[in-house]
């Protein structure tokens, strides 16, 4: 079986999970813990080596507070559980405004948890145009790998994308990255994550062929 | 109904269906010409205000030179075609290369053609890092305004884009103007277009919601 290399994940689906449930919107992140945890355990024993949470992006944060709170508190337990694990953790994101918590600044810069088996990096904060913008402070001469051109240049290629909640769009997830990604959507909100859709979306990427633009 | 202003077409499959009909691979490409014209006049119809259709990429042009050179031709022919519309017409793409068709150099400044009611751009031997990398060469101050540090300036944020011949991936087709574009991939290959697709896309994309990131 091929095996993606590198998955990018878009838990999607919280508020709308919440609403289905009867809960105010900004319970929902707070379910969103427990698949996280999952998912990664789910990609260390298949055997993928780096694994990407959208966890929230600049364009987020003009949400209404409560749910930015929720959000934000939902992200930093997520990089606090994920350092209990086997992690080669890094969370990337705009530090330089006051949205980035300062509990998660001691996490980007990339640091190695257990045994550091699967590299993982944690969105936080994030702004695809903040991203690209290093290109323009600090041009290189590198014109051929735009990656090294990016705030986000230790993230690699991506080769699978899924995404919980039905919609289909990458919504500012690392552009540049995601350029020949293979794009999984499930239906299902991400609190209702299952294994299930985890093997899915593998199997459908098995049965894909690689191009990279060629 | 919702109608999008901007869409993107990704014509993928000629190859696919050539192999299909036991032809060989490059006469597909010649089969692709009848579907973009179809398409154009249903966009027209519908008052769908820009359309990007994706050529061919630098990346394509590392294919066996008998492909290159069909899809190539298949791709000056279409653009002639378009300037016997009512379309306000660009050719999009690295222009500094032997692989760009010098019949197109005309029409890679934007002119009307007809009534000029449509935007329509079609990128040739084009490619993302090439897009991206006029902002290394020139970097401008205005950094919350992307799309206007790209050679691709001229065209808008993509609202729907529409894949025939069953990937899910954008592999490398405009991806700034696409960070928020809703992605609707059709199985079908694209000699085989019909008009159903098309309206099938546009009432999948009326359910959809718009956020933009926030």
């Amino acid at each position: 079986m091929r095996i993606p290399t590198h998955i990018g994940i878009i838990p999607d689906g919280n508020r709308r999970w919440a609403d289905s449930k009867g809960m105010s919107k900004e319970e929902g992140y707070r379910k969103g813990l427990k698949p996280g945890l999952e998912l990664f355990k789910l990609c260390k024993e298949v055997g993928i080596k780096e694994l990407t949470y959208y966890g929230f992006t600049m364009d987020n944060t003009k949400r209404p507070s409560i749910q930015t709170i929720a959000f934000t508190k939902a992200c930093i337990d997520a990089v606090k559980m994920l350092s209990m694990e086997d992690a080669s953790l890094l969370v990337m994101g705009n530090t330089n405004s006051l949205m980035f918590p300062k509990e998660l600044i001691p996490y980007t810069q990339r640091r190695s948890f257990g045994k550091g088996t699967t590299k993982v990096n944690f969105l936080v904060n994030y702004g695809w145009q903040w991203d690209l913008s290093k290109a323009s402070v600090s041009p290189s001469k590198k014109k051929n790998n735009w990656t090294s051109e990016l705030y986000s240049s230790d993230i690699s290629r991506i080769d699978l994308i899924i995404r919980w909640g039905g919609r289909r769009r990458l919504s500012g997830f690392l552009p540049v990255q995601s350029v020949y990604s293979d794009f999984y959507v499930i239906d299902e909100y991400w609190p209702d994550f299952t294994s299930q859709h985890f093997f899915e979306a593998l199997a459908w990427y098995n049965k894909q062929d690689i191009t990279l633009g060629g």
